[in-house]
C-alpha cells in the first residue's frame, strides 16, 4: 500500500473492507463531480443508537421535565408506559405510537425553539453506559469517511428514520452536514402569524408522509434531494433499498453496511430485513446483494472520537 | 461611493434599489455563515415569464410531440384546448388543470429520463418574441447578485411554483444551484423493481402535497431545506408570504420584489396579491411591508445576460 493510501481513513484497519473503500474512492476520481454524493443513514451508521436511540433519551428527558412540573401530564398511556420501563407495555403499544405521542411535547413550537431545546441537551447529556457526552457517541471511522469523501467533493447527506429536525439541529456540528442535506422523518407545520401579522410556522404533532424507512427513503432523497447516491451507508432493514439503488447506478458505487459485532468497544446485535417470503438478517441480505460489510470489532481501529474537554 | 463598492452588481444602476442590496450585503458580514441564506422565486424573479411559462413551452413541445406521433392524444380537453390556445377554453379548463395534465405526459419516467428531456428541449429552444435561446432567458442582474452572494459564503437555493424536476434539470447550468437547494411544486414517484430486481423510481402523475405557492413556500422552505432565509426575493402573490418571513427575522434582512414594468425591453405587467379583504397589485402590498421593489426600466441597465454562442 502507498504511504499516501496508509494516510487515508486512519481509523480503518487493512484488510478487504479498507481496501474496498479505498477503491472506492480513486474509481470516483472519473465520477462528474455533479453525481459524486454520499448518503448517510445516522442511528447506528453514523452514531451509537443502544441501548436507545439518542432521540428517544432527548424526548425522555423533555418528558421527565413536563412531569415533574405537572404531575398529572404523565398518565397518558404511551408515557406511562415510557416512564415505568415497561418492555412488555412499550412493546405493546408500539414504539411508533409512543415517538409520535413524545413528539407531540414539543407542539407548537417554533423551528428555532426545538433546535435550542435540541441542543441544550445534546450539550451535557451522557450515554447510559459508554461513559462518553452523547454528542461524541458517533463512530470516528465514519467521521474520517466523511471528511474524506468532501475533500474528493463529493456531496454528503444525512438519511435518517429519525426526526429530520432533530439530527439537523446537530448535523452541522457533528458532521458538517447543512440542515438541507438532512433528510429524516418529517413533522408537519402550521403557518400562522404573530401578534404583529408576521409569518410565524409552529410544529405540529402529525408526521408529513410516512416514516423515513425502506423505499420511502428512496423516493424521499429523490424529492427532497433530487440526486441518487453511488454510496449509501446504514445498518438495518430500513435501509435496504437505499444501499440497493446505490449499487443500482452505472460506474463505480458502494454499499455499507455496518455489521454491530462489537460487544466490547459498542454493541453486539444484527438488524433484521423484513422481505416478502422471510426475514433474514441484513447481513445476509447484504452479503447475498454485493454489499461491503463492515465488522466493527475487525475493520474499525477505533470506534469513537477522542473525547473533547467537556 | 468606494471604487470597491462600484464594481459590485454592474448591472444594477445607482440608485435607493442598489443602496439598499449593497447595504444588506454589507450587513450581512455580521450574520453567522450558517445563518446567511436567500431565496429566490424563478418565474419571473430569475427568468422571464411572459408571455408563458418556460416549463409550460416545454410540457407543449412535447405535447405536440405525442400528436404528431398520434393525432388522437390530442383529443382530451386539456389538451385541445391549450393546443387550440382557445383562451376561454384554456380558462374555463384553469391553468393547474391543464398543467396537471401536461405533467402527466411524462408518468412513468425515472427522475433522469425527465431531466434528459428537460435539458434536450432547453438546449435549442428559442423563446417567441425575444428572439434570444430559452437558457438565457435569465436577469442579468440577478445573476449578479446570486454570484456576489456566494462570494459572501450565502447558500442560494430556488423556491419556485414551477415543477421541481423541471428547475432542477437546469439550475445548476443556469444558476449553480444544486439539486437539494430547489424547492417547487413536486410530482410523486413510485417506487418499484426492475427485471433484475434492482430498484427504480418512475413518476407518477399526482402532485406530493401543495402546489408551492403563498404559505406552502414557507412550510416548504422549512420542511425542505431548514433554514429560514434573510433575504427573498419574488415578484408575484405567490412569494409574498416567504418575503414576509425573511424580514420577520432579526437582524439584516431584505425582501426584493420585481417589478415588472419595463415594456421596452421586457414585459409589462403587474401580479395581484390576494388577501383576504381584496385584490391589491403586490407592489403596494410590498410598499406598504417595507420591501425593496425593483424597477426593471429604472434599476437595471441591462435585463439579460450578453448571449453565447449558440
Amino acid at each position: 500500500m502507498s504511504q499516501r493510501s496508509a494516510l487515508l481513513l486512519p481509523s480503518w484497519r487493512p484488510g478487504p473492507v479498507r481496501d474496498a473503500v479505498v477503491g472506492f474512492l480513486e474509481a470516483a476520481r472519473d465520477v462528474a463531480v455533479v453525481d459524486r454524493v454520499a448518503y448517510f443513514d445516522n442511528d447506528g451508521t453514523l452514531w451509537c443508537e443502544r441501548p436507545s436511540y439518542v432521540q428517544l433519551d432527548f424526548f425522555l428527558d423533555a418528558l421527565r421535565k413536563r412531569v415533574e412540573a405537572n404531575p398529572s401530564s404523565g398518565e397518558r398511556d404511551e408515557f406511562a408506559a415510557v416512564l415505568s420501563g415497561d418492555a412488555a407495555a412499550i412493546a405493546g403499544i408500539g414504539l411508533e405510537r409512543i415517538a409520535l405521542a413524545l413528539a407531540g411535547l414539543f407542539d407548537g413550537l417554533t423551528p428555532e425553539e426545538f433546535a435550542s431545546a435540541t441542543r441544550a441537551f445534546m450539550a451535557t447529556a451522557k450515554h447510559n453506559s459508554l461513559g462518553r457526552p452523547l454528542r461524541s457517541v458517533t463512530y470516528q471511522p465514519m467521521l474520517e469517511l466523511i471528511d474524506e469523501l468532501r475533500r474528493r467533493e463529493f456531496t454528503v447527506g444525512i438519511v435518517t428514520g429519525g426526526g429530520t429536525e432533530f439530527v439537523r439541529a446537530i448535523s452541522d456540528d457533528l458532521y458538517r452536514v447543512p440542515a438541507e442535506l438532512v433528510v429524516g422523518t418529517l413533522i408537519g407545520y402550521d403557518f400562522t402569524r404573530d401578534e404583529g401579522d408576521r409569518p410565524v410556522i409552529r410544529r405540529t404533532s402529525s408526521i408529513l408522509g410516512a416514516a423515513n424507512e425502506g423505499a420511502t427513503k428512496v423516493t424521499n432523497i429523490q424529492t427532497q434531494l433530487g440526486r441518487r447516491p453511488i454510496l449509501a451507508a446504514g445498518n438495518s432493514g430500513g435501509d435496504r433499498e437505499m444501499l440497493e439503488w446505490a449499487l443500482a447506478t452505472d460506474g463505480p458505487a458502494l454499499a455499507l453496511l455496518i455489521n454491530h459485532d462489537d460487544a466490547e468497544r459498542e454493541f453486539q446485535y444484527t438488524s433484521k430485513a423484513q422481505t416478502l417470503v422471510e426475514t433474514e438478517p441484513i447481513t445476509d441480505v447484504g452479503t447475498r446483494l454485493g454489499w461491503t460489510i463492515v465488522s466493527m470489532a475487525r475493520d474499525w481501529d477505533v470506534v469513537f472520537p477522542p473525547e473533547s474537554g467537556s
